[in-house]
C-alpha cells in the first residue's frame, strides 16, 4: 500500500468537483505546478469546470489571486507619488472611458500607471484604440512607463510578459475549455493582473447588459461582490461600480473613431464649437474618476470628486495632460487634432429611420459583433484590427426621431464589409411608440477601501 | 465575423457546463475527435468534468456507449450458439462469483463468454486470480476465444487492445482527473466493453457496500437505474442485482485462495469431505446465474434457474467444465488438484477474537486494502500481484466466537509485509455483544430483458 507524502492533484480536483474549499496550500499547488509544467493542462482543465460548477469562496479566491500574483514578476512602480489607483472595466461597446479617465486623473494629481487589454470578440481594447494614433506605441519597459508617469501623470501599456504567466496560462486553456464563465476565475485573473501592475487601490467599472460580459445584473452583482470580497481578503481597497451596458457609451464605435470622440469629450469647444459630450459617456467616467480621486484621498467625497473632474476638463488641462501623454508615447498631438472630423475609413453607409417613434434600442452586442466583421475588434487574439472603420450613432436612446432621420453611419475598408455591417445591425435599432423601461446608467456602488 | 460550419468544442464542453442534453452527432463528435487526436485532452477532461457535475441523460449515455463500441472493432462470436449472456460485476472483495458462474452456466447449457478484468485498489480481478493457475493463460485471439467456447461452454480472457479504445483512453483520463465518479461514464464505460466483446444479454452484479466502488446504497440505486435505462435506449436486455459487498464474499481472499475455494465451492465433498461451501457465495453465484438462464432462455424462472444450478453442482457436471475449461486455457487440472489446501505464501499469521461475542464486522475495504500490502491487488495498473498471498477468514459475520478463536490467517510472501497485513486488519474485525444491523445479501434486483 503506497501512502504518498505529496499533495495528490488528483484529489484536489475530486476535493473541489465535491464542492470543498481549498486551503492556501493546495491553490498555491494547483497555479505552480501548472506554470513549472510538473501539472498537465488536462488535469488544469477539469479543476477549472469543477471550480466553474462548484464556485470558490472569497478565501479561495483571494488565495489564487496571490498565487497568480506571485507566479511572475511585479511591476516596480517605486518613486511615484502614491496612492497608485487604477481602473478596470470589464469591457463594453464604444467604452473609451480610460482615453478621458487617464488624462482627467492625472490633471486632478493622480498618478496613473494604466495597464489596458486589447479587442476580443465584441468588445472594443483600449491598446488597439491607442495605436490607432500613429507613432503611438503602448510597448514600454517600466523605466520608460515610470517616467512617462512622472512626465504627464499617466501612461498606458498593455500586459507585460513577466507579468502573472499563471493568468496567460489559465486564460489560454479556460478559453478552449468553456470555462471562461465563472465569477471566481474571472475575479482572480482580474485582480492578479491589476495588482501586479502596481495599482494599489482598483475601481472597477462593472459592465451589465447585452453589451457586457456579464449580461444579466445578478451576474455583474455576483462579479461586484466577488471582487470587494476578495480585496477584502488580500487587504486592499476596492470600489465596484456596475453600469449599464445595453447601448454603446457615446456615439462612436472604432478605433481612431473612439480616440477622435475622447479628445472632443477632453477638449470640447476648443476643437469644435459647440460640441457637447454624450451625457452617457461623461456621467460614467466623470463617476469612474471621482471614485479613483476618492481613493487616492485628493478629495473627500465622490461630490467634489466630479466637480474636480469637471473643471480640469473646463481648464483645458484634462486635454493637456493628454496631448502631453500622445508625445510622449511616440505620437503628434498636432497632426491628431487636425485628423478631428476627417478621419474615416473609404466606404460609408447611412441607416435612417425606417419610421418615426422613440429610438428605444441601439443594441451594444450586436454592434460589437458586427465591428467584428468590420474589423474594429477580432474574433482570436490573433486577428489584426484596422483603425479607421467603425459606426458614428447620431441618436441615443430614447431620442425622438422622425422618417429618414440619420440613426447612423458605418465607415468600413470595402463596400462589402460596410454592407454587411449594415445589414447585421439593421437589427440593433429599435423604433417603438413609447420610450424604453431601462437601468439607470449608473446601477450601483459597492466601496470597500 | 466568423460564423464556423464546424461543430466547436468548447460550445459542448459549454453546453455540458450549463446543463444541456447532448445529441448523438454532438457526443460521436466528442469521442471520435479525442479517438483521432484532433480533439485534446484538456478538452475532453473539462467535458467530463462537466458531465460529472450536469450529468447524462440515458439517451445521452446510451449515444456515449455506442460512440465507443463503434471506436474500435468488435468481437466476431459468430457460430457460437446464442443468445450469448455475459456477467459483470462492479467489483469487490473476495467476489470470486465468476470463477464459479461460468462453468455452472455453461454446464446447464450456456455459452459463455467471459471477458475480465484485473485487480486495481482494494477490489480483487479475476484475470489475476485465474493465472495463479499454473500454465493458464487468458490471452487469446478470436478464434480460440471461440474454440474453447464451443469445446467447454465457458472460456476466459480480458480485454483486448483493438475493443473500444475510445474506454482505455478516456478511463486513463478520469483516472488522473477525479471523474471517475460519474454514474453515467462508469455505465458507458462498462456497457461498451460488454457489448462489443459480443455480449448480447448482460447481468450486472452492483455491489454495494463498504468493499464496493459505489459504497452507498442510493449510488448504487444509481447505476443500476442507468444500466438499465442505458441498456433499454440501446436496445439491449439487462438485469441488475445489487448486492451487498460489506464483507468480503466467502472465507477466502487472494489470488490462487479464491481459485481453491472457488474449486471446493463446486467440487464440494468430492474434493474434501465434509465441506461445506460459504452460504453467501452461494447464494450471490446462483442468482447471478439462475438470471443468466433466465436471459438466455434456457429456464423460465428464477427458482428453476437456481434448482438447476444446485443439480449441474451437485451433479458434478459444472466441476467437470471448470477442469475442461483449465486444460483448454493451459493450466494442468490435476496439478492444481493436488495444490488444494496446501498451496500458501511462506509466511502466516493467525488472528485471534480479543473477546467473546458476536462477530459483527470483517470490512471488506480495509480486507481489501490490506491485500494490496501484501500483493493481492495493486494500487497502479503496471504493479505486479502475488499469486499465493492472501487472507482466510474463518468466521463470518454474525457468528458467535469465543475469546481466542481464530478469526483469520494472512499469508505472505516476507514476515513484514504479513505483520503488516495483521495490523492493516485489526479494524476490520469487529465484535460486538449484540448482532449486527444489515442488508440482505440481496438487495435489489431489476430486469428489463
Amino acid at each position: 500500500m503506497v501512502s504518498s507524502p505529496h499533495m495528490r492533484t488528483v484529489d484536489l480536483i475530486g476535493k473541489k468537483r465535491d464542492g470543498g474549499e481549498h486551503t492556501r496550500r493546495e491553490i498555491e499547488h494547483l497555479v505552480n505546478g501548472y506554470v513549472d509544467g510538473s501539472i498537465p493542462d488536462y488535469q488544469i482543465s477539469a479543476w477549472l469546470m469543477a471550480v466553474c460548477l462548484s464556485g470558490m469562496s472569497a478565501a479561495e479566491t483571494g488565495s489564487l489571486t496571490r498565487a497568480m500574483i506571485e507566479s511572475g514578476s511585479t511591476m516596480d512602480l517605486s518613486g511615484l507619488a502614491g496612492p497608485l489607483v487604477d481602473k478596470h472595466s470589464t469591457g463594453g461597446v464604444g467604452d473609451k472611458v480610460s482615453l478621458i479617465l487617464a488624462p482627467v486623473a492625472a490633471a486632478c494629481g493622480l498618478q496613473v500607471p494604466m495597464m489596458s487589454g486589447r479587442a476580443l470578440g465584441h468588445t472594443g481594447g483600449t491598446l488597439d484604440k491607442l495605436e490607432s494614433i500613429h507613432g503611438y506605441s503602448t510597448k514600454m519597459e517600466a523605466p520608460e512607463f515610470r517616467r512617462i508617469i512622472g512626465e504627464c501623470g499617466y501612461a498606458m501599456t498593455g500586459q507585460s510578459e513577466d507579468i502573472v504567466p499563471a493568468d496567460r496560462l489559465l486564460y489560454a486553456l479556460r478559453d478552449v475549455t468553456a470555462t471562461v464563465e465563472s465569477v471566481p476565475l474571472i475575479t482572480a485573473s482580474i485582480m492578479s493582473k491589476k495588482f501586479a501592475e502596481g495599482a494599489e487601490l482598483l475601481v472597477f467599472d462593472v459592465k451589465t447588459g447585452s453589451g457586457a460580459f456579464m449580461k444579466s445584473l445578478d451576474d455583474s452583482r455576483a462579479l461586484a461582490d466577488s471582487l470587494i470580497e476578495t480585496g477584502r481578503s488580500l487587504g486592499r481597497g476596492v470600489v465596484t461600480v456596475i453600469t449599464r451596458m445595453d447601448e454603446p457609451l457615446g456615439h462612436m464605435v472604432g478605433n481612431y473613431l473612439e480616440v477622435e470622440e475622447s479628445m472632443l469629450c477632453l477638449a470640447g469647444e476648443a476643437l469644435r464649437p459647440g460640441y457637447e459630450p454624450p451625457a452617457d459617456l461623461m456621467e460614467v467616467t466623470t463617476r469612474l474618476t471621482a471614485w479613483m480621486l476618492v481613493a487616492g484621498g485628493i478629495v473627500s467625497s465622490i461630490a467634489e470628486g466630479e466637480s474636480r473632474c469637471r473643471e480640469v476638463i473646463a481648464e483645458g488641462a484634462a486635454y493637456e495632460s493628454f496631448r502631453r501623454n500622445v508625445a510622449a508615447q511616440g505620437g503628434d498631438p498636432d497632426r491628431l487634432e487636425a485628423q478631428v472630423g476627417g478621419r474615416r475609413a473609404p466606404c460609408s453607409r447611412v441607416i435612417t429611420a425606417p419610421r418615426a417613434g422613440i429610438l428605444t434600442g441601439v443594441d451594444a452586442y450586436t454592434i460589437g459583433t458586427a465591428g467584428v466583421g468590420l474589423g474594429v475588434g477580432r474574433d482570436r487574439t490573433d486577428d489584426d484590427v484596422l483603425a479607421d472603420v467603425g459606426f458614428e450613432l447620431a441618436r441615443k436612446v430614447g431620442s425622438t426621431v422622425e422618417r429618414g432621420d440619420t440613426l447612423c453611419t458605418v465607415y468600413g475598408e470595402t463596400d462589402k464589409a460596410t454592407e454587411e455591417a449594415v445589414e447585421a445591425i439593421a437589427t440593433a435599432l429599435r423604433i417603438d411608440d413609447d420610450g424604453p423601461q431601462r437601468l439607470p446608467l449608473i446601477v450601483e456602488e459597492r466601496s470597500a477601501l
